[in-house]
C-alpha cells in the first residue's frame, strides 16, 4: 500500500496559488501515492517560485517541498506529469484543461467547465467511481489520449453525501435546501468584508443551478453512452454568511417509499464507500457523521471531522411539508473541493492508473 | 390626529431595561398618543434611577425623558398607567401580566406565554386587527376588567407579513422556510460571542415551534368565541448567524391555485393595512418592500426600510418542488417587537381605546 | 442662512460611485448651499445613469435627484460646477485634481496625494480653517485660477480632533497610538472577507506614515508662505479589524506641561471651532463627546453620535510610560471623509467663496 | 523520557467543563508524564458524567478517556491525585485552591488568585523556572504540605515572552502596550455576540492591572525569601475584538540601552529556555517565531503556531517616540492558559516531582 518514494506518480497542480491550490498542496505534502512535481500559474506568477508568487493562506505552513520550485505556464509543453489537479476557474479551465486531456494526461478538475458534459465523469468517490467508465467513451469521441474527470461544486457535495443513502434505500423525489455558504468558497479576495460585517448575502451567483442540477447526474445510472440522471426536483435557496470554511444546509425531502428519521440516521451512518473498502488515504473513516444534537453541527465545531473529509448530519427528523429533514455541514475546502478531487485520484492509483 | 399633549395616553414599559424595552422607549421618545409615565423592571433595578439601572445598547442616546425616571417593580400597586407594554420574559410574564389585566389595564404583550390561548388576540396590526374582538371573550372567560393582547414572535412577523397578500390571493398550502436570524433575538446578553465568530449556529431554542404555529393563528378567522386557524403545514429550520439586528428567511411554498412570481410581486408591493389607511405614526408606508434584485435583501442593507417597519422581499421565484419561492427580511426588533407592539396600540387608540 | 434654491451652488463628485462618494452625495442631498450637478466616476460608469452605474451600499436609499443623472468622466470640460468634491483614489486624484484646479474650480479633496505640498492646505475645519490662506500663495505658485484643498486620512482626523485641545493647553510633545479600524476605510470592496472572519491585520498599507506625519501640519501655523509643522514625534500602529465604520484608537501622550485627566476631560469637552460658532449645517453642537466609561467609545454605538461628525473620547487616564492616555473614535467614512470635506465647503461658502 | 503507562502520574482537574478545563483536558490526552485520573468541577455537574456535564466546544473531540469519568466536588477528599491543574475562576480559586495545598498536593493555578502573592511563583517555564524554589518558602509561611504554583494572565505570557529576550540584552525600562484579545478569553459564554458583532470594547475588566503589574514579578530575580520585581513601568489599553483565540498586541518600549531592530529579531528568534533544552513534551521548538512580514501576526494564520505554544513577533522595528516596536501573538487558551500550566507542571516533573 505504501510505495517506496521512486515509484510516487509524479503530479502537477494548476492554479497553485489560489485557495484551493494551497490547499491540495498542503494535503499533497508526504503523500503516500503522490507528489508535487510542477506547479502551474498564471503569468504573474511565471517564473518566481511558489513561496514568492504566493500569498498563503492556510493556518498549516507552507510545505517545505514546494516553496523553493519554480512556477511553470499552464501548458502541457511546460508540465510534465501524468496527473493533473487543476485548480483553475471556470473561463481557464473550459481552455486549458482539454488541452492536458489531448496531450494524454489525465485531469482531474474542481470547475465546474465541464460538470454536466454527457462524457464527462463527475464524481464522488464514495458515491459513483462506476461513472469513471465514461472515460473510455470521452477519448474516443473526443479523441484524447488523456481525459477528464470533474469534481462537484463544493455545496453539490456535502448535499449529496447525505442524499445518497437515503436514495437507495427509499427514493428521493424532490428536496428544498437553503445553504449557508463559507467565503472561502468564492476563493480569495472573493467577497468583500463589507458584505460580511453584521451581514449576510442571499443568491450566490451560479450557485443554485449547480445545486439544482449536479446531484442528478451523481445519483445517476451509466446507462449506454452516458449516465441516466435521477429523478429528482431540487430548490436551492442560497446565502453567504461570514464563515470562514464550512458549508451548513438545511434540507426538507420527500421520498417515494417511507422512512423514519431513526431510519435514516442508521443508512447514513453506516454508510461506506468503496474508498473505505480500500483504506485509501483520504477516505475518512465515517464519511457521514451522524449526530443526534440540537445545534449542531455547526461550522467552525464540527468541519474538521475526518480532517475535513466527513460530512456531518444532524437534527434529522420529520418534515411536516416533505417527509424529511436535517442539517448538514461538510467543509467545503477540503471535502468540497481539494480533498474530494484527491481522493478520486486515489481511487483511479487503486485501479491500476498511472502503472 | 395628534392630541395636545396633556391628552397623552400614559404608559408604563415592563422589563424597560432589556433589549426590547429600550427598543419600546426609543420609540415612544415624543410619540404623539402615548407618552412614557412609569418603568417597571426586576428587583435590581428597582429604586434606581432608568440611567443608572439600564446598560443602554441602542444606537440612539437614551431618551432624556426616562432618565431620570425611578424604576418600579412590576406590580399593578406600583404602576398606574391604563396601557402597559411588557416585554417580559416568559416566566415573568405568565405570571404578571395578568394580574395587570385583571387590574383593568390593556396589556400588549411581546413575550410568548398567551399567544396560542384561544381567548388572546394574536396581533399583526396591518393583518387581523379584527381578533381584537377576542378581547369580550376574553374578559368574560377570564372575569378581567382590562384585556392582554399578544404580540407574534419575532420571526413569525416578518414571514407572516410575506405570506398574507399571498393566502389572500390564492391560499397557502404548505411552505418549508428557513430562516438566518440576528444575535438581538435572544436578548442581550443572549448568544455567546465564541458561539457566533467564524460560524452559524442551527436550532434555536422553541422557536421552529412558533413559526410552525403563529402564522396559522393570524391568518385565520374569527368564528364563534375563537379564531379558526388558517389549514396550513409549515416546517421551520433556524440558525442564528453573526447580525446584530434583521431576520432573514428564504422561503418555499405550495398554493391552492397557480400564482406566478409576477403575481406574487404585484400582490405583495401593493398590500396596504387599516393601519396605513390610518396613517398611523409608526405604520410605515409600504408595509411590505419588493425589490427584483437578486444579492438582496439583505440585513445590513435593508432592515432599517420604513424606519425598520417594512418587510422586505426579493428573489421571487419558482420552486421547482413546492410553487413559489423568496427571501424576506425583517427587523426583528423594530417591527419583530417594539415597532410591532407599538402598532397594535396605535390602532386600539385609533379605534376609541382609552378615552 | 437658508439661501432660496436658485442661489444654491452646483456642485460635482468625482469618484460619485464608491464608497466615500456615495456618502457625499447621501450628505448632499437637501443640503442648503450645495445641488449636485453633476457626477463624475471612470470609463466604466460614464454614459449610464447613476443608479445603473452604482452598487449602492448605504442604509439609506439612494438619493431620488441623483438617481437619473447621467455619469460623465471626470475632466473639466465635462462638468461644469465651481465646486468639486474628489472622492478619487490617490493615483487619479494626482493626475486630474490639478486639471480641475487649473480650470478655475475649488477642488476639495479627500485623496492623499496633495496633502503633504507646502502650499496645500491641509483642513479640519475645527482646528485650522486659517490655513485656507495658503491658497493664495497656491494660486501663485502653479498658476491655478482655481484651487485645491485637501482633507486628511480617516484616522488622522480622529485623532487630532482629540489632539488639537490638548495641544493647545498644555503641548503635546510625543504620542504611541494603536488604531483599530474599519473595513471601509479600504473602499469596496476593499479588504477580503476571508482576511476578517475571526481575524484582525496588522500594518495597514501606508497608513502609519499619514498619521505619523499629517497632525504635524494640521496643529501647525502659518509662517512666511507656509505651514510650521508642530514639533511632535508619533508612532502608529496600526490594525484592520472586522467592524464596518468606524476607527477606534488608543493613544498614550507626552505632553510639555503637566495635565491631570480631569483638565484633559475639561478641555475636550468644552472644545468649539468656528464651525459651531457659525452652526455650519455639517457641524456637530459638540466636536468631541467626551464620555467617562470604562467600556466606550465602542464603534457600533459611538460612530453616530452628532450624525457621525463628532469625535468621541473616554476612557481618559494617566498613562504611567508618557503622561495621558485615551480611547478616540470617529466614523471614518463621515467626520473621517465625506462629512470632514463637506464641512471645509461649507466653511468656504460661508467665507463668501462662490459668490 | 517516556516512562511506561504505570508510571504516569495521575492528575485532577479542577473546573474540568469550563473553556480552559476542556483545553487541558486535550492536551492531556495521551500525555506521556500524566494521566487524567479525576475531575473536579462545580454543584451542578458533580455525580454526572463528564459527557453529560460537559458542553464540549473545542474542534477536536471530547478524549474518550475522560467521557466516562463522574465528576467529583472540588475538595481535597474527593479527589486524590498528587497534582491538581486548576482552571477555576478567581473567587472560587481563593477559597478551594489552599485546600489542596495544605492537603499535601502540587497545585498549578491558571487563577489570578495567589499571583502576586510574595511566596508564590509566578511561572513561564521558559522563562523563570528559578522561582519555584519560592515553594520552600511558601511551605513554611503556610504550613502547607504541598504547594501552589501560579500561571500568568493570557496577555501577559505573550508580552512577557516577547519582553524577556530583549529585558535580558539591553534592560527594558517601559513600555505602552495595546491590546486587541481574543472572545475566549473571557471564557465561555463569556462576551455577547451583541458586543462583538461588527464592534470593538475597549477596556476588559481587571486585565490592564494584570498586564501592568505580572510581568514585572515573571522578569524579577529570587532575592532573600521573595522576587525583587524588575523595575519596569507599563502602560496597557485592552479591547475585546471579534476573534475566536489568539491575542494579538502592539508595543512600544523603552530601553535602558540601545537595540536596532534587527539585533531585537535576533535576540528574539534565538532565545531558547531549558524546557526547550530538555525537550519537554509542550515546549514548542521555537518559543518565538519571528516574521519579517509587514501583515503578520494574524490570530488566524498564526496562533496555532508551535501547536499553539509559539509567541509570533512581526513588524519589529524603531519607535520614533520611545525606542523599538512590534506586534506579538500569543494563542491564549493554549500557551496562554492550558498549556502553559501544563509546560510548568511537565518543567516540575523533570526536575523529579511527584517521585
Amino acid at each position: 500500500m505504501s510505495p517506496s518514494l521512486r515509484d510516487k506518480i509524479p503530479v502537477a497542480v494548476l492554479g497553485a496559488t489560489g485557495a484551493v491550490g494551497q490547499r491540495l498542496l498542503a494535503l499533497l505534502a508526504d503523500h503516500p501515492f503522490f507528489e508535487v512535481a510542477e506547479l502551474g500559474a498564471s503569468e504573474r506568477s511565471v517564473g518566481r517560485t511558489f513561496a514568492d508568487a504566493v500569498t498563503w493562506r492556510l493556518e498549516t505552513p507552507l510545505p517545505e517541498v514546494v516553496a523553493g520550485k519554480v512556477v511553470s505556464p499552464c501548458k502541457p509543453e511546460d508540465l510534465g506529469a501524468p496527473l493533473i489537479f487543476s485548480a483553475l476557474d471556470r473561463h481557464q479551465a473550459s481552455r486549458i484543461e482539454p488541452l492536458f486531456a489531448a496531450a494524454g494526461r489525465t485531469v482531474i478538475s474542481n470547475a465546474s467547465a465541464f460538470r454536466m458534459e454527457p462524457d464527462v465523469p463527475l464524481v464522488i468517490a464514495e458515491l459513483n467511481p462506476d461513472h469513471l467508465a465514461l472515460i473510455d467513451i470521452q477519448r474516443k469521441k473526443r479523441e484524447w489520449e488523456g481525459c477528464l474527470v470533474a469534481h462537484p461544486n463544493c455545496s453539490t457535495i456535502g448535499l449529496t453525501m447525505a442524499l445518497a443513502p437515503i436514495h437507495r434505500a427509499v427514493g428521493v423525489r424532490s428536496l428544498v435546501v437553503t445553504t449557508l455558504q463559507a467565503a472561502s468558497g468564492a476563493g480569495y479576495p472573493g467577497v468583500s468584508a463589507m458584505d460580511l460585517i453584521d451581514n449576510v448575502v442571499p443568491g450566490i451567483q451560479g450557485e443554485e443551478e449547480k445545486i439544482e442540477s449536479e446531484p442528478m447526474k451523481i445519483l445517476g445510472s451509466l446507462e449506454g453512452d452516458g449516465v441516466a440522471a435521477a429523478e429528482m426536483a431540487i430548490t436551492a435557496h442560497t446565502h453567504r454568511v461570514p464563515v470562514s470554511d464550512g458549508h451548513l444546509m438545511s434540507v426538507s425531502l420527500k421520498c417515494e417509499r417511507p422512512i423514519s428519521p431513526a431510519e435514516a440516521m442508521e443508512v447514513l451512518s453506516t454508510f461506506r464507500g468503496r474508498p473505505q473498502e480500500r483504506s485509501l488515504p483520504s477516505a475518512p473513516e465515517d464519511p457521514i457523521i451522524v449526530l443526534n444534537e440540537e445545534h449542531r453541527p455547526q461550522p467552525r465545531l464540527d468541519r474538521d471531522r475526518g480532517k475535513g473529509m466527513s460530512t456531518t448530519v444532524s437534527r434529522v427528523g420529520r418534515c411536516s411539508v416533505l417527509d424529511l429533514r436535517f442539517e448538514v455541514l461538510t467543509h467545503n475546502t477540503v471535502r468540497g473541493a481539494a480533498g474530494g478531487t484527491l481522493l478520486i485520484a486515489e481511487w483511479m492509483h487503486s485501479e491500476g492508473a498511472w502503472r
